[in-house]
């Protein structure tokens, strides 16, 4: 399977995905796909995120409680679910407000293993 | 109920509570509540978490996609819940990496909607 197909089957599978993308800790997607226009800058938000996650991986091996695994981070608006792939890659979901987090976690999960596999 | 009995209730509540704390933005914990002796620097963790919300937040109102209102980081070894309660006051719940990290959301969500009208 394609990481586009990876990407297409997290999006379309979860109710509420607006997007999927598999990107580096350097801010630089390697693939996404989109389900529909974007309501909202995606290029913005990823190379954020990027940056969020870089600081967000610095504090927890800080603290010393283990490597990071999983992120989100919701708004009234928007869920960002966030799955650590390796030490180089992440996994990116993004769902309406009231989207399926429990199903998101889950294929982002599924995904990030099948992909960990195939980017590493 | 006072704040204590807040973090007590949602603490003891989930599965695999750890500890919870009201927080301020500026890293200065209101009330805090320990299920046991913490098997890390709780307090640097509190501090830290304060620096990395204070950020999330900073990119959350740059992408303009909503007001935040929760974040969850995971680790191979803890869970760190966050709601938000107010502009200036947080909610965190640190969970074992096996604790029920549903019901953990939906306490928060439910003590952050009370103490927000004891806080403000």
């Amino acid at each position: 399977m394609s990481y586009k197909d990876s990407l297409k089957t997290i999006t379309d599978g979860v109710g509420g995905g607006l997007a999927a993308i598999i990107m580096g800790y350097d801010g630089i997607p390697i693939d996404e796909y989109f389900s529909e226009t974007p309501q909202f800058d995606l290029q913005l938000l990823v190379v954020e995120y990027a940056n969020l996650l870089r600081e967000i991986r610095r504090t927890v091996a800080l603290l010393e409680n283990g490597n990071m695994q999983e992120v989100s981070i919701t708004t009234d608006r928007v869920r960002v679910l966030v799955r650590v792939i390796s030490e180089e890659f992440f996994l990116v979901l993004v769902l309406t407000a009231d989207g399926n987090y429990g199903k998101g976690r889950y294929l982002l999960s599924r995904e990030a293993l099948q992909l960990r596999d195939e980017l590493t």
